[in-house]
Parts: C-alpha cells; sequence; structure tokens
C-alpha cells in the first residue's frame, strides 16, 4: 500500500511526459501549457488509491487515473475562459496566453485525449467505467451552468448550494475512487461506499475552503482572506447567514453586499460571528467527514487496507480549524 | 438496401427526441434548441450506409449515427462560438441566443451524449469504434485550428489547405462510413476502402463548394456568389490562381484583395476565368470523385450492395457544374 505522496509521485512520474503529437502547434503546445502548470494531482491519485484498496494496482488505473487529470484540465481551461480568470497556479490562464477560440479547442482536444486513455484499458470493465465517467462529465457541466445562474440570482436556498457544489467539486473525486474500485473488480456495494467516501470528503472540503476564505489563517491560506465576501458569493457561510439571521442582521447583511462599503469584510464577518457561523460550519464540515468515514468503514476490506484513504481524508480536512 | 432519402427518413424517426434530461433546463434546452435546427444528417445516414452496405442494420448501427450526429452538432456548437457566427441554418445560433458561456458548456455536454450513444453499443466493436472516433474528433479539432491560423496568414500552398479541409470535413465522413462499415462486421480491407471513398468524397465536395461559391448559380446556391472573394477567403481557386497566375496577374490579384475595391467579385472572377480556374476546378472535382468511387468499386462486395454509396455521391457532386 501506498501513501497519497507516494502514489502522487508515481502518477507525475508516469504523467509528466507530452501528452499530445508534435504536428499542429498552434493547438497541441497550449494544450500541453496547462498540463505543465502542475497540481496535486489529487484526482488521479484517488484513482489510484481506489484501485490499490481492492488490489495491486492494475495497469489499466494508469490509464484511468491520465484521463481522470486530463478531463479535469480540460474542465479547468473551458471554466477559465467562462470566468475570465486571468491567472491559474501563478501563470497565465490558456485563453489570457493563447486567446479564447485557441484554449476552446484546445479544451475539446484535451476531452478527446481522456477518452483516448480510458480507452486504453482492457475491454472487461471499459464499459462501465465510460458509463460512470460520462455521468460524471455531464454533472460537472451541470454544476457549472447552475454556478453561472446562482451568479445572476439574488438569493440561492442551501439545498440548492449544496447541490451545485456536489456536481461541480465532489462528483469527480467520488467517480475518481469508483473507477479505482471498478478496475479492482469489487462489487457494487464497495463500490457505492467508495463513491459516496468520495463525495461526502469533497463537499466537507468545499465547506472548509468557504470557511477559510473568512475565518482561516492569512499566511496559511495562500488567498486573500474575505474574496469571497468581496464577490457578494454566494457560499455556504452566506446562505446559512441569511438564512438564520434575524430580521434586522439579515437587512444590513444585504446593504452591506449591495453597498460594498470598504470595511465590508469586516462588517460581514462579525455578522458571521454574532451568528456564530464560523462554528455552524465547523460542524457542518464536521458532520459530512464523519459521513465520508462512516462510509469507508463500510466498505468490505481490512482497516489496514484503508489506512491512505483516512489519511487522504486528514490530508484534505483540518480537524482543528 | 434503402436510400439515401429512406434512411434519412428513418433515422430523423428515431433521432428527433429530446436527447437531454428535463432537469437543469438553463443547460439542456440550449443544446436541444441547436438539434432542432435540422439539417441534412449526411454523417448519421453515412454510418447506416456503411453498415447496410455489409449486412441489414444493426441496433448498434443507430446508436452510432446518433453519437456521430451529436458529435457534428457539437463542433457546429463551439465553430459558431470561434467564427463569431449569428446565423445558422436561418436561426440565431446557440451562443447568439443563449451566450457564450452556456454555449460552450451546452458544446461541452453534446459532446458527452455523443459518446454515451456510442457506449450503448454492444461490447465486441466498442473498442476500435472509439478509437476511430477519438482520432476523428481529435482531426477535426486540428482542421479548426488550421483554418484559423490560414485566416492570419498571407499564404497557404494547396497542400496546405488539402491537408486543413481534409481533417476540417472529410475525415468525418470517412470515419461515419467506416464505423458502419466495422458494426458490419468487415474487414480491414473494405474499411479502408470504404474510408477512402468518404474522404475523397468529401474533398471533391468542398471542391465544388468552393467552385459554386464563384461560379455557381445565385438562383440555386443559396449563399451570396463572391462570399469567399469578398472575405479573401483562401478556397482551391485563390491558392490555385495564385499559384498558376503570371506575375502581373498574381500583383492585380493581391491588390483586389488589399484594397476591397467595389468590382472585387468582378475582378477577381474575371482573373479566375483568364486562368481558366473553373475549367480547372471540374477537373479537381472530377479526379476526387473518380478515385472516391474508384475505391467502392474496390470494396468486396456485390455491385449491387453499392448502388445506394453511388447515389450518395452522385446526390452530393453535380456531374455538370
Amino acid at each position: 500500500m501506498h501513501s497519497f505522496i507516494e502514489l502522487s509521485k508515481i502518477f507525475d512520474e508516469k504523467f509528466n511526459t507530452r501528452h499530445f503529437p508534435e504536428h499542429t502547434p498552434t493547438l497541441y503546445d497550449p494544450a500541453q501549457y496547462i498540463l505543465q502548470l502542475g497540481g496535486k494531482r489529487v484526482r488521479p491519485v484517488c484513482v489510484l488509491m481506489g484501485n490499490e484498496l481492492f488490489d495491486e494496482i492494475h495497469e489499466d488505473a494508469y490509464f484511468a487515473a491520465a484521463g481522470i487529470e486530463l478531463f479535469h484540465n480540460f474542465s479547468l481551461i473551458h471554466d477559465d475562459i467562462m470566468d475570465k480568470a486571468p491567472v491559474r497556479r501563478g501563470m497565465p490562464t490558456l485563453h489570457a496566453k493563447y486567446g479564447e477560440s485557441t484554449a476552446l479547442l484546445a479544451g475539446d482536444v484535451m476531452f478527446v485525449r481522456a477518452y483516448e486513455y480510458l480507452n486504453r484499458m482492457k475491454a472487461g470493465h471499459l464499459q462501465k467505467v465510460l458509463h460512470l465517467f460520462n455521468n460524471t462529465a455531464k454533472a460537472v457541466c451541470e454544476g457549472q451552468q447552475l454556478d453561472m445562474d446562482f451568479e445572476k440570482r439574488d438569493t440561492v436556498s442551501m439545498d440548492e448550494y449544496l447541490h451545485m457544489i456536489t456536481l461541480k467539486t465532489s462528483v469527480l473525486l467520488a467517480a475518481s475512487l469508483q473507477i479505482g474500485a471498478i478496475l479492482g473488480g469489487t462489487g457494487e456495494r464497495n463500490q457505492q461506499h467508495i463513491y459516496e467516501f468520495g463525495k461526502n470528503l469533497g463537499i466537507a472540503f468545499q465547506v472548509q475552503d468557504d470557511y477559510l476564505d473568512a475565518f482561516g489563517d492569512p499566511a496559511k491560506f495562500g488567498k486573500q482572506i474575505g474574496g469571497d465576501i468581496i464577490a457578494n458569493k454566494k457560499t455556504f457561510l452566506m446562505i446559512h447567514a441569511l438564512e438564520a439571521a434575524d430580521e434586522s442582521t439579515k437587512l444590513s447583511l444585504l446593504q452591506s453586499m449591495t453597498d460594498n462599503p470598504a470595511d465590508k469584510v469586516d462588517k460581514v464577518l462579525a455578522i458571521f460571528k454574532k451568528c456564530n457561523i464560523d462554528g455552524w460550519a465547523k460542524e457542518l464540515k464536521e458532520k459530512y467527514l464523519q459521513t465520508a468515514l462512516q462510509h469507508l468503514q463500510d466498505i468490505a476490506v481490512t482497516e489496514k487496507r484503508k489506512a491512505c484513504l483516512a489519511e487522504l481524508a486528514s490530508f484534505f480536512i483540518e480537524r482543528d480549524s
């Protein structure tokens, strides 16, 4: 059994190569560019972990892992176009560097490459893996569309936000683990438990991300504290605050969002604290983490094999934040 | 054996349905919109024809045909974004109606639906069909990128243009026929001949399209005559004219392109006629058509089964234009 760090290294050694032909460089050099920006390779490592939970890592799991990572990068390229994001991982986004049309096409061709990797696995599990992959890809698109829809709306309910976040970020983590499990030859029940482990872990991570944006340590967080508040983003925290606050507090919250005062972040944080949103968010994160860990426990393999998935959970979720 | 018209009707009866879920209508209604604009369904009919050449039409061929048509529509959605095209089939393009971000995502999700249809075929031929489909999808992206590259360049050679046109338009026709043939259970040699039939037919069609833009009957052509000339498009005709003309003719051609005089179309057409570009283009079209028909002849099935593919060729290529 390998740790997250070990699997990440093993994957990177295989993955850090050119994934596109040398010809048509005006298309393929841009596509390769984003892959060289690096990243934690969480999703492909999840494929390998899901696989190793049940068996020695199979060659097909590397193909699936590469396919998942290429799909993830395809979605980043297209999301960056839609979000008009200028920077990713400290470097210009693909469309900022090469123009929107080439970025759009490079994303498309990256998506095809993802399917090419998946199609390299042995025929036995291919159809089931593709079925799950296709469902996941549609869900990710739906999540992005809902995210854009919500930006234009005044109010978003907690259920709606949870649904969007699940589609946009959690299902790919869940599917990565399940694809590994399918290739490990395990049955439907274990597959569902590992899927739910990943899905709930993803939601816990998003709650934490929303929490850290408001209450994180600026030195550790790596992003501007209060960025979501400045952008009027409907996060777990903001949605709950609007739902939980009394009328007058709610009004001053809405006023801060409309008026954009210079001390907006401080004002909103003060309201969050008054309504105990920080404590609530910690509890919510813990709830999803516990649900994830319960599903991990329910997987019918020895505890010893599960150690690295438990480690993955604590790698992503700070228990004391 | 069915004619093109019959197969087109059979396909439409199956295909004219909603291809997307009812939920997330902000994403899926736009995706459905472009499918309702209709079209000749040439590519899916080619799948069915390629299939029926060797056997009775198999259910898998309908799945493949639907996948091919969805892929084609995906590429139209994204091409229209890149080309900033306001109108398709007399109606607003998807991005003109719903915005670029939704069009981008609707294209992505259409692409996933294409793979879902392909994945519904029985496992036997799946891997081979996906391999061909993925190669074709990459080629179509490469063709679109080269087309955009060429727009920014002063000169494009005939070989470069032929390569681009083959990727952008011919390989999908060729692959559609071959996928049908694969599902019909025929061997590699017949598959290659039907692929080459489709590829050369596609090129002949493009030569004709370029020819008709300059010399077509305005009443029949359906588009403005000389549109390519006005837009300074590097077509088969223009590239050959620039290659074949003497220095002074070439100079006046280039001058027309730079100066954009009011009588530009007439001026360029006069030069085309002086250089016998119309006669040359007819010969070129005939050359590709003959190559296509030779490959059709080389397919090892009875002539009777080939009748509808020969009909397809004459349906698309006017012999006397």
